[in-house]
């Protein structure tokens, strides 16, 4: 496996940047005359892998996929890919065959044999769900010209989980929400958001915790919609009113309360530049509230791709594969502590 | 009343001020004829004051005391006095006729009508407990000279509460452990205390919380003991052991991890430079860390009576007689923060 230290993602920062980090589509599918993943055994499992393997290379019209059977990959790797957010937690501790496919960009990923037979994800920076799902589609699309997926004309996309059935869609965007979590109206948005029937998940997804402010939000209901449908309602309607949400409660706060806002932003500087140890997680922190220090304007010399790039560079298993020194784990904190005091020497605050 | 801005005490460091802030010497006395402050009557009590008062101005040889009934000093005034170390949380929240007595250097005090008629109260800044013992005797020894004190030969002097029965005396010391609380030894020298019959309290002693790893140490024991045999085991050994310990506690993380302390102190040191908003609390623990790193050898620019002089000045009361608009909680926070960022332009880290 060849993963560099950098993540692609993070080149550009994408459109409404200064609210959501991410935009992400994700397709389940099933192929017909193969048990769901669970119940399959391992023979099935090898060639549901070979199958969409030789089926991706057909498929001409989207990016070519590299293939990575996990078996293959290690531990420290598995870790980067659950860093890039292209693989999830559970399939990179899983032990049964499974694969994933990376485009070269990454923004296209597929894995065989998580839940489902695939999950097939789109990222794009920023808000651009449309980007995302055109991406996803397209390759759907001309996956199922050569593979039969498990349909069924009534229900639709039949899913291991019957949350997924239908059209099988999930649209997230990782939306950084500090404002809102500073005036108190996080706990609001996160209710009306669940009234919306939608997901409201930590920083690496399911079961994780928010940390920094981010927040995955997505859609739950997949059966009897469309992706039109889902593209009005969440990408045209959700998300907009969200970071309109976020804008107005950091307006409110620089007009208000600007002492609270630089009080936070400037320490968190200060301190990614002073400290000499820091956990991944506290520096994922402070970066957040460096990334509300440039989306409020009081921080110049640094922008939001970069910001990103930080973001996962600094996480264990990238540090690790710029450092590998970085093993132990009170040396990794130094390394890490170095890294970001260099990284920031031409930020300016005030 | 008339309390300035600064305390004298900060004015110098004294001894072995890398771990002893300041030493403290108290003796409670009450007077023969009078019952104890609860028992008496309002009448009495002012009678107590009146004689206590008029029994100092006789003791030639002592610091002159000016004399404040607690009556007649504001909310604002007793909490000075508190924070200073002057009056217990007690007395500046009593009711009760009761008065405070107060050199000019503010080493001799005098609370009349606390839990006993009279506790004589000496201060040094660092470790000199025999200076303070000597302060305290002296004007203890003239005050018996016109005043019956209330003393059984078979007990010694009587107390208002069993545990100061006999001599009266309490030696304490304000001690400062960051390095046996950063490697975890602390609580092993509280075990160990409390088996020799210290007491281990907090920044503001009884009852109070230790914070940024000032600990107030005393005996508990005063009878059947003489004042020498408390400054043999107390001041010559037990105080020294301590220092002892908290030095080599210090040189090993120095040695071993020096990361460690220069991780904290240059956070503390940025963090005091950055914010825009502190609490009293949170100033105290920076400035804590700052303490540790003027000791280590990590700080330049700053002494520790300055220091010592800082942590009384960013305290609520103090602040608000230097700036009177910081009677807003917020205002206070944003002036503090101010303050201290001034105040540590010179200092230099590394």
């Amino acid at each position: 496996m060849r993963l560099g230290p950098k993540d692609p993602l993070s080149a550009g920062a994408g459109p409404e940047a200064d609210v959501v980090a991410r935009s992400r589509i994700r397709l389940a599918r099933n192929l017909a005359g193969f048990p769901f993943v669970a119940r399959a055994t391992d023979v099935q499992r090898r060639e549901v892998v070979d199958l969409v393997r030789r089926a991706g290379a057909a498929c001409r019209d989207s990016p070519a996929l590299e293939w990575h059977p996990m078996s293959q990959t290690s531990a420290h790797e598995r870790q980067l890919l659950v860093e890039r957010h292209l693989v999830s937690r559970n399939f990179a501790s899983t032990e049964i065959a499974c694969a994933v496919g990376l485009s070269a960009d990454e923004r296209l990923s597929v894995m065989v044999n998580e839940e489902d037979h695939l999950r097939i994800q789109a990222l794009a920076p920023g808000f651009d769900l449309r980007a995302a799902m055109s991406l996803a589609s397209s390759f759907d699309d001309a996956l199922g010209r050569t593979v039969d997926y498990a349909f069924s004309p009534r229900w639709g996309h039949l899913t291991a989980c019957p949350t997924n059935v239908g059209c099988g869609i999930r649209l997230s965007v990782m939306v950084h929400l500090p404002s809102l979590k500073l005036t108190g109206e996080l706990e609001r948005v996160k209710r009306a958001a669940k009234d919306l029937n939608l997901a409201v998940r930590g920083f690496y997804g399911e079961g994780t915790e928010a940390i920094g402010s981010f927040f995955q939000i997505s859609n739950q209901v997949t059966l009897g919609v469309s992706e039109d449908d889902l593209l009005e309602e969440f990408a045209d309607r959700v998300v907009p009113q969200i970071v309109t949400y976020e804008r107005e409660a950091r307006s409110m706060l620089l007009d208000r309360s600007r002492l609270v806002v630089e009080d936070k932003v400037w320490r968190a500087v200060a301190t990614l530049r002073a400290a000499r140890l820091l956990t991944a997680d506290e520096a994922l922190k402070l970066l957040s509230s460096l990334r509300l220090g440039i989306s409020a304007g009081l921080v110049s010399g640094l922008t939001l791709d970069r910001l990103s790039s930080l973001v996962v560079q600094t996480q264990p298993a990238h540090l690790l594969s710029s450092e590998p020194s970085a093993k132990d784990e009170q040396t990794a904190k130094a390394i890490r502590a170095n890294f970001l005091r260099q990284a920031l020497r031409d930020v300016e605050v005030g």
